[in-house]
């Protein structure tokens, strides 16, 4: 199989620069990599395998040359964007909201529905992060005792909404601590030492955007059949979402089992040891890949139930690396040329 | 009724203080005050209703003129002092969880059970912070449609473990934000910037003792035949605990009905008008009495469900003030000599 010829569109974006880390770090062979990005951020350079790239600004020609777009630049780009790039004869990789609930636009996590990628038309798109390591997680249980029903409450990291974010959550604990009044620019809400029980804007039904993402992405990913009740709650985390997840199941369960299950699965890490406190926490999940399950418990509260707590970094396994597992699941798939 | 005298054990404590200040703007008609607390603290003054009152050490015979003790010194305290404070012709408000579960001690929520309290033999137990403002919200919804089940995850402010916890969250802060190492004392883990699944000591069955409390405390105040799941989680917030509150009900209900009900219900406040991004926050909660309740909406996962987010100051409501007010009502239903 040939190098790859690899574009980022959004380059120096928070998860651009993930993307590229993460590229980097990767089995892929790639022999060009086309950082790009809006206009006033072309001609600075980045170092990628011991070669300087220049960042070009992105647009119509950019992707001729190109086997994937990597695009992290918001939905508007990716919405006049993404169609260039594959008319120019790239596979887009989409990071945005734009195109993940389109019908026949695979919508995939690696680990969950690979045979999704098979479909493609040259846009798949990349899921949103508290889908994804929900999902991570859910995939071995569901295959084996059938998931009824999915209770979810998120504890969701600021970076979630970009670098302005984790600087206000900064100055505004710096502000706090010191007695200073709090500037609110990035969230309606002072969200240091808080908790906002809101993600993105509110839709019919008084559920949010996040919210409704949880139910309809779990749908189109793992199963139809599941029904979702989530919350979507921010904190005052930098990095890692954390997710308190309540399952019950059509069938009967082990406990034994569903450790062993998830001990084994793809992309999972147990923690899990009370005795020793041992449970997966959100400082420790940053900067890793695996998506950590802990606080494995029965629920006592109805049959075939049971409780789990769920830890990942939002900027990795929650969007750049899960793109490009994307890529490389297509590689060992066979569905580049 | 003649004037009452109160003995406040663990005065000088974060619950402690308080206490005092909610029995100054109460309408108790107080004429003694006795701050009690650790030999160390005996005589510092306290100022309560523009009268100095001086602290005495705890101990036998403090409390032969006392009309209400509220003991607020931990469960080892309780569990030493509080039969001691009866038998000298006290009645004991217990806000540790040294007789919560205790048979025939009532366990109150004024707003809930309040004939409970014509049963007691001299101490009244006051629940743990995450029941009462949990039950408060849900007592007139079971009242009206009959909870089957409920989901709750809770995300807690650390001033619930004391004044050191909120002195470490202020100093690892700080420091994380100087890129300084963090210092662990209070809790097991950095509370700084992260979200700790653990609150109090694991159990059996992968429970922590806090969750266990949730479950056994709503049975006793509200209705055995609940059944509650849990998962209590330690955030970053200084005051005011926030919950994601799932319920199932066994009776159908019309959504209009539920703000109704909430909106007339004793100690409760409804904030819930998405459109100008308004709910419930933990910082807005800070100092006041009420119990907050938003995001009401419909769960369509299941029939009869209903999802709930509510805050309260875990200091007021969920500890001093709900003594208090025990007090009051007792007063009021003429159990006082």
């Amino acid at each position: 199989m040939k190098a790859l010829h690899v574009a980022v569109v959004g380059a120096l974006g928070a998860v651009g620069q993930q993307m590229i880390s993460i590229l980097e770090a990767s089995a892929l062979d790639i022999s060009l990599l086309k950082p790009l990005d809006i206009a006033e951020n072309a001609g600075k350079t980045i170092l990628f395998r011991d070669k300087t790239w220049t960042v070009e600004e992105s647009g119509k020609g950019k992707f001729t040359d190109i086997d994937f777009a990597i695009f992290s630049a918001g939905a508007d780009a990716s919405k006049i964007l993404a169609p260039i790039a594959v008319s120019e004869g790239a596979i887009v990789i989409d990071n945005s909201s734009q195109w993940r609930m389109t019908e026949g636009i695979p919508l995939v996590v690696p680990e969950v529905n690979p045979q999704a990628l098979k479909d493609h038309k040259g846009i798949i798109a990349n899921p949103n992060c508290s889908t994804i390591q929900m999902l991570v997680a859910l995939k071995p249980l569901h295959d084996a005792y059938d998931i009824k029903r999915v209770v979810v409450s998120t504890y969701q990291a600021v970076s979630g909404s970009g670098a302005k974010a984790i600087e206000e959550l900064k100055g505004q604990s710096k502000a706090y601590l010191a007695k200073e009044s709090c500037e609110c620019n990035v969230y309606p809400h002072q969200i240091a030492f808080n908790a906002i029980p809101q993600i993105d804007v509110f839709l019919e039904g008084g559920y949010t955007k996040e919210e409704m993402k949880m139910v309809h992405e779990t749908h189109k990913i793992l199963d139809p059949r599941i029904e979702v009740s989530p919350t979507a709650v921010r904190i005052p985390v930098f990095r890692s979402h954390s997710e308190s997840i309540n399952l019950e199941f059509n069938k009967s369960y082990e406990l034994d089992d569903v450790f062993a299950l998830l001990s084994k699965a793809p992309g999972v890490e147990v923690i899990d040891d009370p005795a020793h406190l041992k449970y997966p926490l959100a400082i420790e999940a940053e900067g890793k890949n695996s998506v950590y399950v802990g606080r494995i418990r029965r629920d006592n509260s109805i049959e075939n139930g049971l409780n789990l707590w769920v830890v990942s970094d939002n900027l990795r396994k929650g969007a750049a690396l899960n793109a490009v597992q994307i890529a490389e699941k297509m590689v060992e798939m066979g569905l580049v040329d």
